[in-house]
């Protein structure tokens, strides 16, 4: 991936469609100013601490090939893509970065490397695809002198595909894309498809408790995990692969979530499915994001939902229309037809199918009745497959914004359905309230994408002109204001980000302070000394 | 409930059929000997050795009339309903007796209950139905001089009930007709029905993480849990109701099965569904066991699963046809039938599909046709409801079994579909063996329940004649030698009766020496002093 942004490494860099750029321009009063990433070499990095000693007992675990200090390697490794990782990065800041780079081949290997930087006292970073936003692979040093990153780039086996039981089982540092192309030569699928799919891991997709775009149909990864191993510094945690069990709490739970703080999780087994036969997806229209979001609510309390359900705010419909613009003739047809509806301003909903044909088809009507029941009114299958398109084009759209000097976030949460309206109102408001008091009054918009029969997740993404100088400290205001919002709200911190080190000040909100002792004392069962990935997920002590 | 058996004080003992009697007599060898429990007066019971001003305080909390000392309410709080519960009560040994019952009314009581035991020096038991099969409810006074048990039925109250959300909140003592009854008068069901339905409690099902036999489609208490709360003696946890978060490890997952081992479990905040339109149960034959898994597996990964689905092996099918037989022209007529089709010795399904009259005609159809495409012949909706009547009907047969000197028993567990052949011949082979061996050749049967796309769960019922004046030694070698079988066999020592005392020895297995470990931390944590329900869930350290 690119060191300072995303999408692989000499990747052309997607630009701003005019119409869309011209507008963000006017709304969020833009300047001029053009802002790419400083040259790699003006990047400013520190000296590698690790003493020789444990240097060369990491190179004698995993092969000195394997033990990487080089420039670019710790400069990648110095991040994740949030946004004020981006910030730093583009800017040249890489001084928080690792002191080497080491990659384990195997779980005995990984052991071995615990066992060294315990004994050592080096601090541990389990590091995936590094597409965390919200601080989770930022390399914290927590007091210890010397930090490495363990990235996990070459245990890339599908250990176990399972047929019968349809289940797989797989090594961490499996990439998304090579997950499903391990399973679709078996004709099975794991439909997990977050937006970073493209650059995340099996590993990063089970410590960070994701949910993936069809998660509605799908399920969330935690719905998914059937056992794992888990190697501390204590030792290996392995939770047998099982479809059910009431042999007391569940420690896979414990472990599913757990950002490596407590250990890397070295081998996953999760539920997989056919390779669906059929994929569906449309699009719908709502005059009101409330009609939506009572729509979506009775089709999932009926048992109904599609595998992909999306439906956008007003302002996120309306931002995503300039955004696509082409100002085509079909396009002026398709507003004529939609204000004549009385769904100018509405709220755009995508809705997607996937499995067997026959079953698709039995599901899509029955959706579609309630739907239309719930007022909305069908936009055709086009919507739907420019959906699919452009459904991991997020991140790379964020690049180009930034190079035009916007301060771009996004941030999520869930609730029950009866919280819902309260909680919608409390985070655009404060977001609204935070970056206008300080003289750039933002665009936020929201969609609901995850459905469950007693709630449902909110998606917020918000843009304003930056700061200049100050955008760090305009990213803590917004994102602190959101977040306070969000927990005196009835929202859950996270609903599928995971904490990290952004979300740490409203962990005990979240679970309460004898909750963040219990993740505590797991902790100092595991890792006794406090290697693992210091500063995310628990407040400090 | 009857401090000996099952059922309401003073309720009519339900008699074995004569034909199925006669066939156990036969099959079994039994003797004529006739076993009924001493009267309650013969029970031996030690003296309570509370401490004067522990009893005094308990009461200031509680009130006088909530700290019960007397003979029947000692005897009662006991035993679980165990096998060797059963065998002890029945003998006249209430040796383990706790020392006092006391009955809080509400959260703050427990709480200053749990204060004044942890300072005091003082196990506590928490009991809810006290329906526990594994000895989940023993008074196991782990090194303490003095016991209570902490007997929540008088927190009865549905807090709240959430039409919106579909969600209600329950104190931990409303039994499960209770909370149907509560919920009935909403429009609402949670669809939890463990064959102790009527006697046992919402708490009961959360901290045992129990299945119920609709749960194929209602899905297990685990699923439906969104939120709780615990009181500990360190203090409350509090998990939020929500649909879902990632907000790291699940601290929910560590309350739900925690047994009372960590704290008594105050609130919970369950997912619930609107009462079904309709309910439809209906009969099914298979030629073989092992076909009839195969098609339920291929109705499940094809999520085309009713809401009850069981299947009987060749034994059990056998011997519960003989227990409920009439001997009339129709069931002649119907067992010609099967022959003539094959399917004589063959094995039983019961499928029961409940919801909204459409959508439970649509699923029946599309279940129907693939139960057929499996080999399966339908036997009519008089099964069904033959089945629907008896549901909570074994452990009133098994006193009826005891009184005759018979040893029945159930276990269960549950595997992937790969190892469930493995793993239904181990357990049954382990069984025969070690009954055969100690001169008790058994009847071993077995059933699959619930329903899961990677697995499924296997119920054995077992049956042997008692060997007289050695009850308990022949149940210790049957149950070890079944669990050990279990845990070298790909299963779970339990798939939903949770560990209690019984299933301690196999808890290592399970989860492993460090997964053990994790738990002791937890419950160091909670509980530093080690008070609550002792020599449960943890093996000893």
């Amino acid at each position: 991936m690119k060191w300072w942004g995303w999408g692989e490494d000499g990747s052309e860099q997607p630009s701003l469609p005019a119409q869309g750029a011209a507008m963000l321009h006017d709304e969020l009063g833009l300047g001029d100013r053009y802002l790419p990433p400083v040259p790699i070499e003006q990047v400013r990095l520190p000296d590698p601490v690790l003493p020789e000693g444990v240097l060369a007992r990491l190179a004698g675990i995993v092969g000195e090939e394997y033990v990487r200090q080089d420039r670019l390697a710790r400069v990648r490794h110095t991040a994740g893509r949030s946004y004020p990782d981006l910030v730093r990065l583009r800017s040249g800041d890489a001084s928080a970065a690792p002191d080497a780079i080491v990659c384990p081949g195997a779980e005995a290997e990984v052991a071995d490397v615990l066992t060294a930087c315990d004994s050592a006292g080096v601090a541990v970073v389990p590091f995936g695809g590094g597409t965390s936003v919200v601080g989770g692979v930022e390399p914290l040093r927590g007091g210890f002198p010397a930090l490495i990153t363990l990235d996990l780039r070459r245990m890339i086996r599908m250990i176990d595909g399972d047929r019968t039981s349809l289940t797989a089982t797989f090594e961490p540092g499996v990439l998304g894309p090579r997950a499903e192309t391990l399973l679709a030569s078996r004709g099975l699928t794991l439909g997990h498809f977050p937006q970073s799919y493209e650059f995340a891991t099996i590993g990063g997709y089970v410590a960070t408790r994701s949910a993936g775009q069809a998660s509605t149909g799908y399920g969330r990864i935690d719905e998914l995990v059937l056992g794992l191993r888990c190697v501390a510094p204590a030792g290996v945690v392995e939770t047998k692969a099982l479809p059910a069990s009431a042999a007391g709490p569940s420690l896979r739970e414990l472990l599913v979530g757990s950002e490596g703080t407590l250990g890397v999780i070295t081998e996953a087994t999760l539920s997989v499915r056919p390779l669906p036969e059929e994929r569906r997806y449309e699009g719908w229209s709502f005059r009101s994001f409330h009609e939506g979001v009572e729509a979506f609510r009775a089709m999932e309390q009926a048992e109904a939902s599609p595998d992909v359900a999306r439906l956008s705010d007003e302002e996120e419909t309306r931002l995503s229309m300039a955004m696509a613009s082409s100002g085509s003739t079909a396009e002026r047809v398709g507003k004529t037809y939609l204000r004549v509806r009385g769904h100018e301003g509405g709220c755009l909903a995508i809705i997607g199918f996937e499995g067997d044909s026959k079953e698709v088809s039995r599901r899509r009507s029955r959706a579609r009745g309630m739907l239309r029941a719930g007022g909305a009114i069908q936009l055709g299958e086009r919507p739907g497959r420019a959906w699919l398109r452009g459904r991991f084009a997020g991140p790379y759209l964020r690049d180009a914004l930034l190079d035009r000097g916007v301060f771009v976030e996004t941030l999520e949460t869930a609730t029950t359905w009866s919280h819902f309206e309260e909680l919608y109102r409390a985070v655009g408001g404060a977001l609204r309230e935070s970056l206008s008091g300080r003289g750039t009054p933002p665009l936020v918009m929201c969609h609901v994408s995850h459905l469950y029969p007693s709630g449902a997740s909110l998606y917020f993404t918000f843009l304003a002109r930056q700061e200049e100088g100050a955008e760090l400290e305009q990213w803590q205001a917004a994102k602190a204001a959101a977040s306070d919002a969000i927990v005196t709200h009835h929202g859950t911190i996270t609903h599928h980000h995971a904490i990290g080190q952004d979300h740490v000040p409203w962990m005990a909100a979240e679970v309460g302070e004898l909750g963040v002792e219990l993740l505590r004392a797991a902790k100092e069962r595991l890792d006794p000394r406090g290697i693992m990935n210091p500063g995310k997920l628990l407040p400090p002590a």
